[in-house]
C-alpha cells in the first residue's frame, strides 16, 4: 500500500500561523506557554498549584485543550484566573485553534498564556502554537524509558517537570534514573522534579517559570521600544 | 482558517485495510487483541506477566508498536513469545502496519495475536486493525476523569484494565469512582482492576482472556467448517 503522507502540508500550513500567532503575542507583550504531557500526568493539578502564586505576579490567563468536557477550564477558572475551554476531536492543539481562542477570550492585556494542550505525549509535539516556551510534564509512574521512546516531545522541551515525586517509594523507578533518561534526550532542558500532592519541589518550578516570563517580558518590551 | 480535513479518507481506507486483516486473522485461525493505553500505563509489564500463562494453552505471537526503539519487543521475547518490532513515527498503528509485520513474523499457526498499540489514548481509538478484541489498560494514577475526556478510547473497549491498584492507598482517586467512571462511558466492558507489581487481580485478567479468546477460536473453527 502507497501510504498517504498526509502531515507535510498540514504542518507546513501550521508552522506559518505559528509564527504569526509568535507576532501577535509579541505585539501584545503576551509570554506564552505550552504544556504538554501524556493523560493523567497531573497539568491542571500543576496550573491549580501555579496560578494562585503567579497571578499577583502576572496577568495570567489559560487556554484547555481536551476532546471532551470542560472539567479542567472549571478546575483553573477556581484559582480566579480567566480560562478557555477547547473542545476538539483533534489529538493536539493546532495554531490556528490557540489563535482563535486567545482572539475570543483574552481582549485585555495579558503577561502570561498558558496553554494546556490535549493529553498526548506524541501528535502536541509537532504541532507548533507560537509559544515562547515548552514544557513537558511526565508522571514518574509512567517509567525511565519514556524520554527515548517518546524524544520529539522531550527534545523540544525547555522545561520536564517531573511530578508526582512523592510515590516514588512505592514503584520500581529511580528518580536519578528518570533525571538521567530526559536529560540523555534534552540536555539543556531544565528538569524539575516534584508533587503537586505533597508540595515538594514546587518552589523551584514556580521560580523556573517566573524567572524564564520575567525576562521573556523584558526581551520583547526592549524588541518594542527597538532596544 | 479552512481546516483541513485529512482524517475521513485516510480513515476509510484503514476501515477497507482492517477489514481484510480480519479475513486474514480468520482465515488463519488466529485471534487477535488491540491493546492499547496512555504511556507508561503498563502495558508491556502487563504482557510480560501474561504471556507465561497463556503461552502453554495458545500458540501466541506479538506485534509491538512504538515511535523509536524496540525496548518493548526485547522484553517480551524473554518470555519466550516471538515479538515484531513497529518503529513508527505515526502517533499510532494503522491496519497496513499489523498487515505487514503479521505476514513478515508470523508464517507459523499462531492462536493469538496481542498488538501493543503506541502509548496513545487519542488516536488508536480511531484506527481499526482488524482486532477481534480490543482492551483499554489505564493506570489509576491517571485519575477517575480520564474515561469522560477520552471517550472514544473506552466506549470502544470490550476490556478495561485499571493497572497499579497498589497505589490507591497513596493517590487521591477511589477504585469504585474509577470503575463508576469506565461504566459511565462503556456500559458493556469488562473491567479489571490489578497491579502488575504486586499480582493482585492478575488471575482474573488471565481468565478473561483465555475464555476470550477460546471462545473466538471456537467460533471461528465453528465458520470455517461452515457449521
Amino acid at each position: 500500500m502507497q501510504r498517504i503522507d498526509v502531515a507535510s502540508p498540514v504542518l507546513k500550513k501550521n508552522d506559518e500561523l505559528a509564527r504569526e500567532n509568535h507576532e501577535i503575542f509579541q505585539s501584545r507583550g503576551t509570554v506564552a506557554v505550552n504544556l504538554m504531557s501524556a493523560p493523567g500526568a497531573g497539568k491542571t493539578t500543576l496550573l491549580e498549584k501555579t496560578l494562585p502564586a503567579l497571578r499577583s505576579r502576572f496577568r495570567c490567563g489559560v487556554i484547555e485543550g481536551d476532546l471532551r468536557t470542560d472539567l479542567d477550564a472549571e478546575r483553573v477558572r477556581k484559582t480566579g484566573v480567566v480560562a478557555h475551554q477547547i473542545n476538539t476531536n483533534s489529538c493536539h492543539l493546532d495554531a490556528s485553534m490557540v489563535r482563535d481562542a486567545f482572539a475570543a477570550a483574552f481582549s485585555q492585556p495579558l503577561d502570561l498564556l498558558l496553554i494546556e494542550n490535549i493529553g498526548n505525549l506524541v501528535c502536541p509535539a509537532a504541532y507548533d502554537l507560537g509559544e515562547d516556551w515548552r514544557v513537558t510534564l511526565f508522571s514518574v509512574t509512567e517509567g525511565a524509558d519514556k524520554p527515548r521512546k517518546y524524544p520529539k516531545m522531550f527534545y523540544r522541551s525547555h522545561a520536564v517537570v517531573l511530578n508526582k515525586i512523592d510515590l516514588l517509594p512505592y514503584i520500581d523507578v529511580r528518580l536519578d534514573e528518570l533525571v538521567e533518561s530526559v536529560l540523555a534526550v534534552s540536555p539543556g532542558a531544565a528538569v524539575l522534579p516534584l508533587s503537586c500532592r505533597t508540595g515538594e519541589g514546587l518552589e523551584a518550578w514556580i521560580s523556573w517559570l517566573h524567572e524564564t516570563v520575567t525576562r521573556s517580558l523584558q526581551t520583547s518590551a526592549n524588541a518594542r521600544k527597538g532596544v
